[in-house]
């Protein structure tokens, strides 16, 4: 099943520019072909191709039931690592194991302080489109610390942290009570003490993940995995 | 901390050569330098770095106990993925959360049909030194399905598949009911048809990973994933 971004209309869909390009050049279908299509906002709907010289719409046969909001929110909030190709792979794991935001944090210990969001973006709508999502996360501007709590400031952080001598709870336990859950993973080299410290001053729980040194991509797949197996 | 590989012997540890070579060569290391070192098999040592020439020992001024067995195994065997970047990847992440044996397996649909054990198994002791596992996880040569079914008819196989019309059961509830578990993850396309039915004639138990449409690293990134998160 191929699936393609789009709007969709009553009678038919229209490709964005960028996935007729890629549908004609790269994959270079043929009219007629069987496609689905999303708006990426829970719509999809299923069709046939119908190429005329440059341009490309979709004769839609099938439509789906709307993709409902998903009752259970992940937010995760983390600082992209040095490696690009360490972050993108978080990226695309996370996307496909069912994240629903993703924030790239700026912490004191960070070794990126740059992020080329369109192609961030580009690459997470890929991962939809392989994984089947038609209700794509969400994905904001690299953010400082302090502007993320700030704007989080009503919402319950969490921050899954290495420190040993603050008090920490099992991300199982996150998971177990709380629907609406964001959860914060600092850089390589973790997030600073005065950091730590004041994200737990205004109210955040230190997350403990469990015994082994995870890099930080890792940490970020692990979070989404889990939260992914808490609900089989 | 800065981990690696030797043989332990009561009074110093020696490294191996192409870690000597590492220490010297590529992080110059100086001599006296903190150092720790594991031979892979549970034993580890912290001490300083002799350097004498071309030649490294390390001086032993602490012993850690030895890493017992875990009480829970988890052997995957995957099809390696088309892209060796992807599988380097679950490699990696499988070894930091904590699995304890690979079987890389070739089935009908796989794509990739050979792979540099070698350099495996050096990406699988460097992600071990990094997350500091001291026990080494298993990499076995890449193995035909049948092969890997003959070796194991002793063992209770789950193979995680995509296919709707077989029985499967959670995930969650394998992690649950077993402790020494073996999970086979197909390639890309999955198991075909045939080696389902062939799995399942003998015994094994389908197991779903779930809604989402996984990559087969992910699918194993997820399980491994999931073992680790299950005994938080």
């Amino acid at each position: 099943m191929r699936l393609f971004i789009g709007e969709i209309f009553p009678d038919r869909a229209e490709l964005r520019a960028d996935e007729i390009h890629h549908i004609i050049k790269v994959l270079r279908m043929n009219d007629n072909e069987e496609i689905y299509v999303t708006d990426g906002k829970g719509k999809w709907v299923g069709g046939k191709l119908r190429l005329k010289g440059k341009k490309a719409e979709v004769e839609i046969l099938e439509i789906f039931p709307q993709e409902p909001l998903s009752e259970r929110i992940l937010h995760i909030a983390i600082a992209p690592t040095k490696s690009l190709e360490r972050f993108e792979f978080f990226l695309e794991k996370s996307v496909e194991l069912g994240v629903s935001e993703i924030t790239p944090l700026i912490s004191v210990n960070s070794e990126r302080k740059n992020l080329n969001l369109e192609k961030m973006q580009k690459q997470l709508e890929n991962a939809c489109k392989q994984s089947l999502r038609v209700l794509f996360p969400r994905l904001n501007p690299l953010t400082p610390l302090k502007d993320f709590m700030e704007k989080n400031a009503e919402n319950q952080l969490f921050v899954a942290h290495c420190y040993q001598e603050y008090e920490k709870i099992s991300l199982k336990k996150v998971f177990g009570n709380q629907k609406n859950i964001t959860i914060l993973i600092g850089p390589e080299g973790d997030f600073s003490k005065h950091e730590l410290e004041l994200l737990l001053s205004q109210g955040a729980t230190g997350v403990d993940l469990g015994k082994n040194r995870l890099r930080t991509e890792t940490a970020g797949i692990f979070t989404v995995a889990g939260f992914y197996y808490s609900h089989l």
